[in-house]
């Protein structure tokens, strides 16, 4: 890094793109794109975010601005934090604004509808000459804007630039470790939120700590056996964007996904949740793309399989665990089924 | 397996030695051996453990006896769920009345003091001739005991004889894989208290859910890190006996050691709060005895230091959390420190 601080641009005004934009003008010259003027204007005048973050005191410094083609220009680094399925059409209009060779980080946890793909993976092709990675981990956004300790994988495709961008976004309060497994955080990222749903069924449903603890553990089990086979590493699912943002979803209550799990588990019909929330629940999407990236692969997803009979076949969901409970397991670690 | 069905012995008839037998006991003939005559009676008479499970029903056709020589001489497999302080004790009463060859299983989950020696290395010394292996997982004995779904992994040192015990104890409640990693299951078991004291210590002082589930995260690192080194699998850490067991122990309300860690975060000191428990803690007495470990084998443990340094060298609770987080982090995988 040379002696200048790098600027840093974060493309979209949410609840984590802000948090994430909030903890890097701690550090350096940062400034948010948020397509809402009314978020622009808030944050500049306030600091503050009134529609994801209302009553959160952002950093001083964090200027915003909606002017995409601007704020891309200026950014020696690129933090995209739109939702999945907008992220190819924010790049596509920036694509001839983008400096050569800058970093490009994604935080969205979530595949492409339809293609399937990753985040780094739409970002490659749509600017393939830009080197693209993933932050990810245990990060409910309201707990990182009170200051509350919490940490992160940063994976890059090279080492290198991984520890250069930690100098971005470290605080004593947000831990970033580094990684080069762009895959295996991503797909991590990804995943999670299907085992979500799956621990909300059994807590709505009654069940105890234990069959907590199981489903967690089998969960991270069977997202490692697809993640290391769509080529992520098995040391990645078991750190902070696996096991971590794992953990983090399965129990907290501010869990969207778990919260969808929980509610279909006492009986509320899908629908009837989907249409009482304003956020997505990511999960109730991801879950057939999950299943058919296990098809292809030819990986058994007994969990996930669950939870795509319920979302998406109708089956009640007193069947799930159930069903779970009559195979007899097999050898823990190579075991078939779950 | 021949065709007769296994008898088998439980040694111990605390909490978990009960709830065992009595899953056993669904299964085949069992016989749990109590030190103490009342539970013996009350067993026998009530179908109940007064003591250590008041007011939960146990399998019809288990039977409890004082008379150890009896109780072992019968037995096809010896399951031995006794305190680790006194496991070396009973096996040496016993050594002249088991029969040679049959396994062994161990439910204990700490280590001998002084030798810092894991409970099949005890079995191995008194009972050469037994295979010995162990049983463990997120088993919080009164959910068990209530029939709520949970599972654990069951260790011996060659896979067949795991399978065939795995017939023993499996039910559709209680999930049984195998393995045959015994190092690696008894060493987590072992080590995870200590890092549910760090755990409780966060919860007691307040910390968010983001900084539970990191500081989960990195105690399975760290915890893997050192059973490793002890010879244990990665893999085993990532298991039911490793992640399952530290995640139920770090978050269930019933955790003894938990309970010390936010008691200790709340201010109260530790004399007094073992005052005021009637059960052991273990993972105050494993701290120590997991240092020296550690130092052995040049490992650094970072959580485990600042837990035995509020536990052993008065350190006050505040100051682990701001130790913790002065450190910037380094490679999540490969790294040093935490």
């Amino acid at each position: 890094m040379s002696a200048r601080k790098p600027r840093v641009t974060v493309l979209g005004g949410g609840t984590w793109g802000t948090t994430v934009a909030s903890i890097a003008a701690r550090r350096t010259d940062t400034l948010l794109w948020a397509r809402d003027p009314r978020i622009a204007e808030a944050v500049n005048r306030t600091h503050q975010n009134p529609r994801y973050l209302a009553g959160f005191d952002l950093a001083q410094g964090l200027r915003a601005t909606t002017d995409l083609v601007g704020a891309v220009e200026r950014a020696d680094v690129l933090i995209a934090g739109v939702p999945a399925q907008y992220l190819r059409a924010v790049l596509e209009r920036s694509v001839d604004h983008v400096r050569p060779f800058i970093p490009i980080v994604s935080l969205v946890k979530g595949l492409e509808q339809g293609s399937r793909k990753r985040m780094t993976e739409v970002i490659g092709e749509v600017l393939p000459g830009n080197p693209a990675g993933v932050l990810s981990g245990p990060n409910i956004a309201r707990e990182v804007v009170q200051g509350y300790s919490a940490a992160a994988t940063l994976a890059m495709p090279d080492h290198h630039s991984a520890q250069m961008l930690q100098g971005v976004v470290n605080t004593s309060r947000y831990r970033v470790y580094t990684s080069e497994d762009v895959v295996g955080v991503e797909i991590a990222g990804a995943l999670k939120n299907v085992f979500a749903l799956a621990v909300g069924f059994g807590d709505g449903l009654g069940a105890g700590d234990n069959t907590r603890a199981m489903v967690i553990t089998r969960s991270l089990h069977e997202l490692t056996r697809l993640g290391v086979a769509l080529g992520g590493r098995a040391e990645t699912f078991a750190g902070l964007a696996g096991m971590g943002d794992l953990l983090v979803t399965c129990i907290s209550p501010h869990s969207r996904n778990r919260y969808v799990g929980f509610e279909l588990g006492r009986g509320r019909p899908l629908e009837e949740i989907l249409a009482s929330m304003n956020q997505v629940a990511e999960g109730v999407r991801t879950t057939a793309a999950v299943m058919k990236l296990a098809a292809e692969r030819g990986i058994d997803m007994p969990i996930a399989r669950e939870v795509d009979a319920v979302l998406n076949h109708r089956q009640p969901v007193e069947k799930t665990y159930r069903g779970l409970l009559r195979a007899t397991p097999g050898h823990e670690v190579y075991g078939e089924g779950w």
